[in-house]
């Protein structure tokens, strides 16, 4: 970040720093509190600050002006005193001025620059009359800020109202663990120290201290210290909710008025173009940089709480579950990479691909394409039978179990870190927000479905060329039409969908978004995988009678090696090529060259403005902020996550490296997702959230799908189930020997169509028999070349064990979850205290208040509680609370 | 209910009444509101009250004293005035003299009665401490009461620690629908009207009243006609809770303790025996008898607020859970016959009963027994063809799956219902209370777990008869074994669940327990369907290879007309039979006779109690009440009806008719459990419930088993996958014809093992061929009685539907889920209102607040708020609002 502009102001800040301190002190001294005021901040001055240095800027709005602005306003700064006789019920007030001047604009056909300007004014005055205080710019320039100071009268009643909860005077102490657990915990968080983050913990890491529902009456009950943590707590949340109350009471008191004329909020005067932006100022702190947003601390733990602390629960939502992600991936990386090294150390004792590379079992394959091809030896394909091994073996399929329950265990483990993090985030009595979505009409879903179906439609070029490496034009081919059906189906359902109910919350509305998004988005990336794995080679036919498309191409094959080898390299080419092009071309490449068109272009724009140019000073916070760029959402994080987590999941049974992979990838994508939020995009809106909401419900969904899937790749790609089947239904040994010839059918050259036999051939002219790999009967059987019994029995296993895996896969997850409780039990143990706390300390202030009914007094403080205390039992109080100072 | 015995006395008790509330009003006074007072029921007298005839008896203790009670304090009334100085803070006071009772006990060596009665001397002086009143008995019995009555001043002080949520003064009216919808609305509302219980709306129906925690500051919110309402509210639900909250503060500050000695709650009183027995007493409403608990209401809507009112919230929600599932299963039922007379109509057009029932097709059977059987012809089992026929057919299939729907929408309609239900009866704020479980340790957990095991083994004599129709021998050694090792294995599980944890809430002791007498209970119930739909004649062998148990039985077969109209038989009688006789003698009779028992056992034991001889007195209500049974709980009541849904949905495949037959028997079950409460039991505590907890989870874990077991039932029980594979693999015409013939295997009689031939034959003694039902090679072939191809083909079949039904029916289930939403969007949009008004309410609180700073008065009263709104834009308040009266 650029903060230089900040360094040469400071010297001549001190004094105003003060003067500062004294206006908090006083302000607060209003709210009956004597306590010392809060700190405004890193200093004032550096464009974090009114031109007074005092009030901190909270909230930074831009529009655009346009050339004619002679009638336009230029007050500077706005008094900050709001008139007192429309203090507060004056909210509601705004809507009658507002509904004339759209009517008024509407009837004198004023341009639409004008009726911005005017709905402008009346919302900046709205603002004012609801106690913000505003600050314009001096120079006239296009770019116009709009700067709020949120003063603490205004955050104190919207806290109130909001029942944010914020933490007091009471700390109790964590039980200490005793005998071996105490033992084994304290070496656990000797271990753990080392890779927490370095940011000094304000207390004892075992004490706890209680949190309320903010109360002006009850600042008493709010140490000093924590003044300043309270006082950010508010500024962040109520701010941002500020307005959102307020559009709440608009829309009830308007129910007469015409759909297009309410106005909501910031992000409805945003759409309408009143305002080109919206957003709040970076302050970073230095922790934040060194501590998170740098590969060097890759190895650590996030500093969660300073996340949340910046950037609102809903970001330090996604990293948190971004980290748990990761963390998780590390167990199922070792077995993975240990089911890969029980392949390499076991290849060499693996019948079936030793039989493969023995030249001396001499099986004549036939030829792999009409006329051109010629017929080839087995054991030539030795190489790729020993790799496909290394992937498809005995421990595949418990590792393919064990990702099963992995993945339960995931989604346990994470609804039990979201639950401690809601506790320790003070998030527990808040109830979610409905934004309400009203402006944006019927058919803005629609619209943005297209984009999304379009943007689908469209995939990473990096993609398509992986898909090309294995995928011939048949497969495009399919792969097109997959995503046009679907793309079909998908528009049948939406349409329907939205005709059920035209969603009425921002949140409804996201959801349904993001969940079509996702499931285009994935149906383009997995498609490819599902073909290989599922359906090519499968309808080939046989030598004699193969399926041509188009009247001259075969349907295409798997290598002789088996599809599941083709999966396999697909597989590893996504998860490493794709990721880390995607990692340092998308997320690091094209947002610089973003800016640097961008700042041309500005610079383009700006040299026409004459006007502007002899304004040029020194850039302000406000303007940097603006320079960067928009911050768009957390959606595209959380969908290229996911959809990672679905190649981790879903064909683990074919590439047991997919967790390997992905956990490289994450260790890096954390710091650089951390980098974007904090020096490349505009600091984003402080948004609380409870919940990764519909993600969570898309990761479960993913979850169950990846049963299913990996039940059938093991099934019908690996080769596993045919082996067992062999083995202990056919082998007259009970050895894997003789597997090879048993999966080959017979093939009487005889019976090639006229044209389709080898041309010229390496082999003997004279050949009558060729083998390929089909449960089929022999050339000589009374019902020649039909599927054999072998056939029946083989498909029927693979059937029985994709019953049978599914449901004790399914059994399991489900038995996982119900036995890891949602709530950590150390979290109900402290629940419970707090609760038992909180009761005590209702009775405390019952006998107080019937106390001082007896004992009247001019004022109620501390003293008198202690004093009145002291009458009845209070040693049981004081020995349960440690009131900390 | 006897009530005879108010009657008699209420001529005199009209001053009394007076006098009553006359207190009761200057008891309200002193909390600051001039309302008038609160009717303490329906009236004073006939043993609902003290002997004042004024302060209602809240609940009741019972115990027995023994012979040597000379030193027995005789207090009669105690003083309703409670010392002032100990008001509150005594509340942690008792612990230190009851330690020192015990002690000292201890050191003494004291019989445990004199102990028990200084525990019940120390808890009650508590009781009183805390500020409830007490009577006792005037004449000394046997069988002595603690009379409890719970004035307003701790019923309101509780309330107001437990944010218990009253209804207040705010109402506001719900939107009325218009156009077609308003008229389809309004249709149906009159439709609905016919099944409305008489109960009388205690005002308009779109009337909604919004509701807050209590506090006795805001007791000016509450209007008159409501504070009847909130006095029983409170006196309901705090009365209980007392003893809960107090346990709790003694627990917290007796850390040091020994476990034993701690003075939980009355629970913990009754388990050492100190008291016999703790009840409210009946005060049941000619209302409810009528509207309710009676046969001739048994087409009506059960009337839900008056049952929560008297019952409380638990007890509530279980008939709110029996109604809905009553009311959803007419259409289950509805299209269960509609399958079956489906069955009936086609069974004259159905080509393989025909086929079986044709005498000239004249295939012959195979002997069913060695030696002592003879060969027989197909067409002689032609009737149990068509009888199978019916329950077996496409339709069937069909309706399988949309059970699998049903269950799903049941589960969701359900939390709809009891999300309704929360928010109608305030609970919605309400958090869960952990009732603390420390008096049971941890070898009782094992005790009630052996009690349950020992229940479960014993199982009801008529289902035990009900399998003798039709299980033999060998069944009931299996279904022994079967429940033996599940016992075995349910053992160690439950020793290894309760090692991981000793459960630390009562809620958690209890649904452990539960779900361990389910998994009995459901093993015990469901094992012999199980066995005939999946196991019985799988392994019997072939002709010529029987499968023989201790070397001379043959393994047995179902009858020639399959398996599944074995399982028809069974699930019929279990249905119909089992269920009319468990109403009719175990709901009915046994009852009666148990308490005729116990009246004959009181009889004897009193008349050897010379002293009671003399003080036979008119029963008051408390003796009544107490010669009732016991309230045990709702576990039996949620186990049938839960193990009754079991066999709805987990074989409704076999047995269509399944849903009609649990329809008719629930139509009564409402009524029977409801007549049982209200009249046979003593009166319930009213404990708060916000779900019904693990019987959710139990529900949605059996609908998920459900979709499997169809699944296998339509794969393997039924003849559905063997026809589809005959009539598009096999069939040459496409059609069915020769599937019969397709079905049967060939046996050569020379075959026979020595000895097991029939001995004597009404057939040809030359007959070379006999048929049997099996897919085997034929003895001509080279591999003569080997499983066909076909055998292999259809298990494929089989097993590949089993995929297809399992995945179909998850996925359409989660869809039904997904679909449709948890919270119903009339409510959504309702508590969206009442957020608003709430919203509303504290801004014009604030506004309020600013004014009576700006215009000291002495008071706060209405008034002065109307005034001070009128200053400000108050005309948008009442607009919204509907303030009542």
């Amino acid at each position: 970040m650029r903060v230089s502009g900040v360094k040469s102001e400071s010297s001549s800040m001190q004094s105003e720093k003060l003067r500062c301190l004294a206006r908090d002190i006083s302000e607060l001294g209003q709210q009956g509190t004597a306590s010392s005021g809060h700190d405004p901040g890193p200093g004032p001055g550096g464009g974090l600050c009114f031109a007074d240095g005092c009030r901190r800027v909270d909230y930074v709005l831009v529009y655009h002006s346009k050339r004619r602005q002679s009638q336009h306003r230029l007050s500077v700064v706005s008094n900050g005193n709001v008139p007192s006789q429309s203090h507060t019920p004056s909210r509601r007030s705004t809507k009658g001025d507002i509904l004339e001047a759209v009517l008024e604009a509407g009837l004198a056909m004023e341009p639409a620059n004008e009726l911005q300007d005017k709905i402008r004014e009346e919302f900046e005055r709205g603002l004012q009359e609801e106690g913000l205080e505003i600050e314009h710019d001096k120079e006239m320039r296009t770019v116009r800020f709009t700067r709020l100071h949120v003063p603490w009268s205004v955050l104190s009643r919207e806290a109130e109202l909001l029942k944010i909860r914020v933490p007091t005077k009471k700390t109790y102490q964590l039980k200490e663990k005793t005998g071996l657990m105490g033992v084994i915990n304290s070496f656990w968080t000797k271990i753990n120290q080392l890779f927490q983050p370095g940011v000094p913990e304000p207390q004892d890491p075992r004490t706890r201290v209680l949190s309320q529902p903010f109360s002006r009456d009850k600042l008493h009950l709010v140490i000093k210290e924590h003044l300043q943590k309270v006082y950010e707590i508010l500024r962040r949340t109520a701010c941002t909710q500020t307005c959102q109350t307020m559009g709440m009471f608009l829309e009830m008191s308007n129910l007469q008025m015409p759909y297009s004329f309410k106005l909501d909020c910031i992000a409805s005067l945003l759409a309408k173009g009143v305002y080109d932006s919206a957003f709040p100022l970076h302050d970073v702190s230095f922790m934040l940089h060194e501590e998170w947003a740098n590969y060097g601390a890759c190895y650590k733990y996030q500093p969660m709480d300073l996340i949340r602390k910046y950037f609102g629960e809903k970001i330090g939502l996604y990293f948190a579950w971004l980290g748990v992600y990761t963390q998780l991936l590390i167990p199922a990386s070792a077995l993975g990479v240990a089911v890969f090294l029980y392949g390499c150390l076991t290849v060499d004792t693996n019948v079936p691909s030793q039989e493969m590379c023995d030249e001396r079992l001499n099986f004549t394959m036939c030829p792999l394409c009409d006329r051109v091809c010629d017929y080839w030896q087995l054991s030539s394909i030795c190489s790729t039978a020993r790799t496909s091994y290394l992937f498809d073996n005995h421990a595949t399929v418990g590792f393919a179990i064990f990702m099963s329950l992995w993945a339960a265990v995931f989604l346990e483990h994470w609804k039990r870190r979201q639950r401690c993090l809601q506790h320790s985030w003070d998030l527990t009595g808040m109830e979610d927000d409905e934004v309400r979505k009203s402006t944006f009409p019927h058919n803005v879903i629609l619209y943005r479905i297209i984009v999304f179906a379009v943007m689908s439609m469209n995939p990473d070029h990096e993609a398509k060329a992986n898909v090309r490496v294995t995928v011939t034009t048949t497969a495009v081919i399919i792969n097109l039409l997959v995503v046009l059906v679907l793309d079909e189906i998908y528009g049948a359902i939406a349409a329907w969908i939205t005709e059920l109910e035209i969603p009425k919350t921002e949140s409804t509305f996201e959801e349904h978004v993001i969940l079509k998004a996702f499931l285009l988005k994935s149906m383009n990336a997995f498609a490819p995988v599902f073909y290989v794995a599922f359906f090519k080679g499968r309808f080939a036919g046989r030598p004699g009678d193969y399926v041509y498309v188009f009247k001259d191409f075969r349907m295409e094959e798997c290598s002789p090696g088996g599809c599941l080898i083709e999966v396999c390299i697909q597989l590893g080419i996504i998860m490493l090529g794709k990721q880390l092009i995607q990692n340092n071309v998308f997320e690091i490449a094209i947002p610089k060259l973003k800016k640097m068109y961008r700042t041309y272009k500005e610079e383009k724009d700006g040299s026409a403005d004459e006007e502007d140019k002899d304004s040029k000073r020194e850039p302000q916070r406000w303007d940097l902020d603006y320079d960067l760029e928009p911050y768009e959402g957390l959606s595209p994080e959380y969908m290229e996550m996911v959809i990672q987590y679905g190649f981790v999941t879903l064909f683990v049974a074919s590439f047991p490296l997919a967790p390997v992979f992905a956990l490289l990838n994450n260790v890096i994508e954390i710091r650089l997702d951390a980098a974007k939020f904090v020096t490349e995009i505009r600091r984003p809106d402080a948004v609380s959230a409870k919940e990764i909401g519909i993600w969570y419900n898309i990761l479960s969904g993913i979850s169950k799908f990846a049963v299913i899937t990996n039940a059938f790749v093991i099934s019908f790609t690996s080769e596993f189930i045919p082996r067992m089947v062999y083995q202990y239904l056919y082998s007259e040994t009970g050895t894997m020997h003789g597997y090879t010839n048993h999966t080959l059918a017979y093939f009487n050259t005889r019976n090639f169509k006229p044209g389709t036999a080898p041309h010229d051939t390496d082999f003997d002219r004279q050949l009558r028999i060729c083998r390929y790999k089909d449960y089929r009967d022999p050339p000589w059987s009374p019902e020649a070349y039909q599927l054999s019994k072998q056939y029946w029995s083989v498909l029927a296993a693979r059937l029985a064990f994709v019953i049978f895996f599914q449901n004790l896969a399914m059994f399991l997850s489900m038995l996982v979850a119900w036995l890891i409780p949602d709530v950590p039990r150390s979290l109900k143990e402290q629940l419970k205290r707090e609760k038992a706390l909180m009761m005590d300390l209702l009775l405390t202030e019952e006998a107080d208040k019937q106390c001082t009914q007896s004992h009247p007094l001019t004022t109620t403080n501390n003293d008198v509680v202690i004093k009145c205390l002291g009458e009845g039992s209070s040693e049981d109080v004081s020995s349960i609370w440690q009131v900390s100072t």
